[in-house]
């Protein structure tokens, strides 16, 4: 366990990168609206692919770059917009400000999760005592707003510690779970696989996300191009009369997920079921002569 | 140079499909809007490419394979028509008969060129006498149906060779040439490369034309996302004033071209510039024992 200053100095540094982060994001939303919004931040693949390569000197192949591009492209695809639903003129007609902010919240987002990346591999601390330099320094700084909230504020409604669960139901305390098991879940991903296992594992959960919602709540996810109506005549049953199962799809989503697919397969497959790699690699003359064979002649 | 019987009754064969094809592409619209007629014209992509791994005996990497669905992906998804324009649960929503005939046209397809490359490339007779073969068994067919109907029309309006140009305009002219020369290209490409190749430059002579039209044209190819409003302030001509170039562009078509160009590379590039294939197979002790230099502990 390592708990010298300087390893634990190290700790507040995501801390402080989320912040201006989340600032900036907030920064965005004044210029761009959330469809143009949510589509930049698909940017964060690529962005975290460039850093992992630059400050983790992890070596990608060539497959592996068109691999994060396809997945960069594939989720944008399952969220464009159908004109129908959203403004169509307003995306993509932002002021340039939109876009350098978007592209810098993309950076500061990877930043943060490479540099994590690197706290986490840096030494063999246990998970537990690196989340916790983690998270203290974490509920350090909120503290510390709130408290110059309250100083702001005069103390009229008491210190904040007296309201820090007023209105809390049991749906805010699943929220809680959720989100503190995902930050651990995270940490895991960062410390025993690496960022971009994380990639991939957000954009196949809001595939995933969106799919369910297709099913569960008739949620029209993007460009709702159409109903796929599947009658099951159901022969077996049919004494119970026809059940006529109208699901709605969106091709879109379903395009999105085929190149996410692709995605996936092409980055973390080995490159001998890929291509096929020849057994030892050296020239043999034969197989140059056999070529010819194709083109027999009837003649 | 091949005359004997025994080969020149091949090349009827083709003319026959393509036919069939024909017929089956109206039937198909009889079910389905043309918008699905389109998107689902992309499976003969996916056709040819089992087709030409069938009956041409040519070995397709897993990865070559990735490439050909991503293409029919990439080529659909630029295709995918926005709700604004055209109907929106119209597609998709066509009877089941509708989707059989779609499956029979690109096998029927597929078929033709697959058979059609197999034509070409089984001896070593000059490109045109393998067209004149072609083409002239395509003439005999079609100039039996204009005897035919000229029977059923009782020679009203006189054999058919005295009409056979009538209304021909520049424009016709240039139809027949752009046609005729495509037609050469096409037996040439199947000759000298294959069928995936055909299919590849048929893909991007589509997204190239989308892309043209944005420009030329302002044709909105397809979800019509928005506009980029590029304004370039031309700094060096400020006494010619500011121009404005707005131009449209569809993110669909955007997104397709990637995906398209991805495939390309993924299906044309030679494996060992695609992944990192070590230069000699053998397994090396070291490397292995290297791999915890990576978590040194700071303590």
């Amino acid at each position: 366990m390592t708990t010298d200053w300087k390893s634990v100095r190290l700790f507040p540094i995501p801390s402080v990168i989320y912040l201006i982060h989340n600032n900036v994001q907030f920064a965005t939303l004044m210029y761009v609206d959330t469809s143009t919004y949510q589509i930049m931040g698909n940017l964060k693949i690529v962005t975290t692919g460039i850093l992992f390569r630059l400050f983790l000197k992890k070596k990608l192949s060539n497959l592996q770059w068109m691999a994060i591009v396809l997945l960069a492209v594939g989720t944008t695809t399952s969220q464009v917009k159908g004109c129908g639903e959203a403004s169509c003129d307003s995306l993509f007609s932002a002021p340039i400000q939109g876009y350098m902010l978007g592209i810098l919240s993309a950076c500061l987002s990877a930043l943060a999760g490479v540099y994590t990346e690197f706290l986490m591999k840096k030494n063999n601390d246990s998970l537990f005592w690196q989340n916790i330099q983690l998270y203290t320094f974490g509920s350090i700084f909120n503290m510390a707003r709130l408290v110059v909230d309250d100083f702001r504020g005069g103390f009229e409604k008491g210190p904040w510690w007296q309201r820090l669960f007023n209105g809390y139901s049991i749906t805010t305390w699943l929220v809680v779970l959720n989100l503190g098991s995902t930050g651990l879940l995270v940490s895991w991903l960062m410390k025993y696989a690496d960022n971009i296992v994380k990639v991939y594992s957000t954009s196949m959960a809001m595939l995933l996300t969106m799919v369910l919602s297709v099913f569960l709540f008739s949620f029209k996810p993007t460009l709702q191009v159409g109903f796929i109506a599947v009658k099951l005549a159901c022969h077996h049953f049919s004494n119970l009369g026809s059940y006529i199962f109208v699901f709605s799809a969106s091709s879109q989503l379903f395009l999105g997920i085929i190149v996410c697919m692709m995605s996936l397969h092409m980055y973390f497959a080995p490159p001998h079921m890929l291509v096929d790699i020849p057994p030892a690699i050296k020239s043999d003359p034969e197989s140059l002569v056999n070529v010819p064979v194709d083109r027999k002649t009837d003649s």
